[in-house]
């Protein structure tokens, strides 16, 4: 078993895995199960033991040698240490059929993240009811920015207006940005900023069939 | 400059990062822009001028000093070396908002990938048009395969059924698969899989929110 490295900083490539952990563990934990090994969570995410105990050895030392970690405490552990312990109010600007389905993505509230409202600037949208009550107009996203506690919004606005929406809710205190946009988009100032990019996931789909 | 690489491997973390240059150097493209320099580049897509510099002379040289590197030249050349310089048939299984979402995503065809077939498994939308004609009964889905030629399949069912989806088309012959359903996906043959995956990014955010 790895030595507890409790108080050291979780490094950046590790959160992601830290997720997946999670995530396969509360599906174990709604079938009932109540230990799992490292190797049998290693299976199930397809890593390797070794370093899911590395990965687990930075939040103390709650697997037993034989036995494993207890799932419920492992869940809260994880639940925990990623921030989800507490809830996430967040915003959708650009409610076409890729902020509608990301509106309706069921995971979502499971996790934490409350959807507080979505936005576009399409007259005929505005008001439409897009899973997430009515939508509002993207002119009063400053306004609702200031009088809400909003933590995160999501960007499935069309490329060509996405940094320009960016700008604006990182000026309106916004402290982390999800762009859906296909644009390589900029904030200039110190928010967290990350992205989900399909054109880069098809590009790299395509680089590993190449060389197959 | 650095020494060219040109025929040492390109490792698995540069691809993503040639995906996001080419990204930009087609919008500088459409601009008109001729040449572009390392910094340049660089700050377009918030990156440092050394790594785009260490990245790019793994396909061989062609910046020049003081200059820059040409702006069409370097597409092409990002292009053939991410497999772009082809096209690649693309499936989309589940027809549901993501997948209507993402039929309708312009990006696809511009850099070379053909949707060819959409599939449901609910009679209700099984022949209705979301994006890519008439959508297929998923039962005919190894028939489908069979018959065309098809390079990825981008899954979009809900999460219950996204692995026996995945196992499916696997065994059907499909070498790449882009799974969007909110499970950790196997796959039991050597294939490529990725995982475009909602959850992680939101814990991802949620890790940091936490911790600033």
């Amino acid at each position: 078993m790895s030595p507890s490295r409790r108080n050291e900083p979780i490094p950046e490539a590790t959160v992601p895995r830290l997720s997946r952990y999670l995530r396969k563990l509360q599906e174990m934990q709604g079938q009932g199960k109540e230990t799992v090994s490292s190797r049998q969570l290693a299976e199930a995410v397809g890593a390797n033991p070794a370093q899911i105990r590395k990965d687990l050895s930075y939040f103390g030392e709650f697997g037993t040698r034989g036995v494993g970690y207890d799932v419920k405490t492992l869940v809260e552990e994880l639940r925990q240490q990623l921030g989800l312990d507490r809830s996430w109010n967040v915003i959708i600007i650009g409610s076409g059929k890729l902020g509608t389905a990301l509106a309706l993505y069921r995971g979502f509230e499971r996790q934490g993240f409350n959807l507080v409202g979505m936005f576009d600037s399409d007259p005929d949208v505005v008001g439409t009811d897009r899973g997430a009550g009515p939508v509002l107009s993207s002119d009063r996203l400053e306004e609702f920015i200031a009088g809400n506690d909003v933590h995160i919004a999501m960007i499935t606005t069309p490329a060509d207006t996405a940094q320009d929406v960016i700008d604006r809710v990182v000026a309106a205190g916004v402290p982390a940005v999800l762009n859906f946009a296909p644009i390589s988009a900029t904030a200039d100032q110190p928010v967290i900023l990350r992205q989900v990019d399909l054109s880069t996931e098809l590009m790299t789909l395509s680089f590993y069939l190449d060389k197959s």
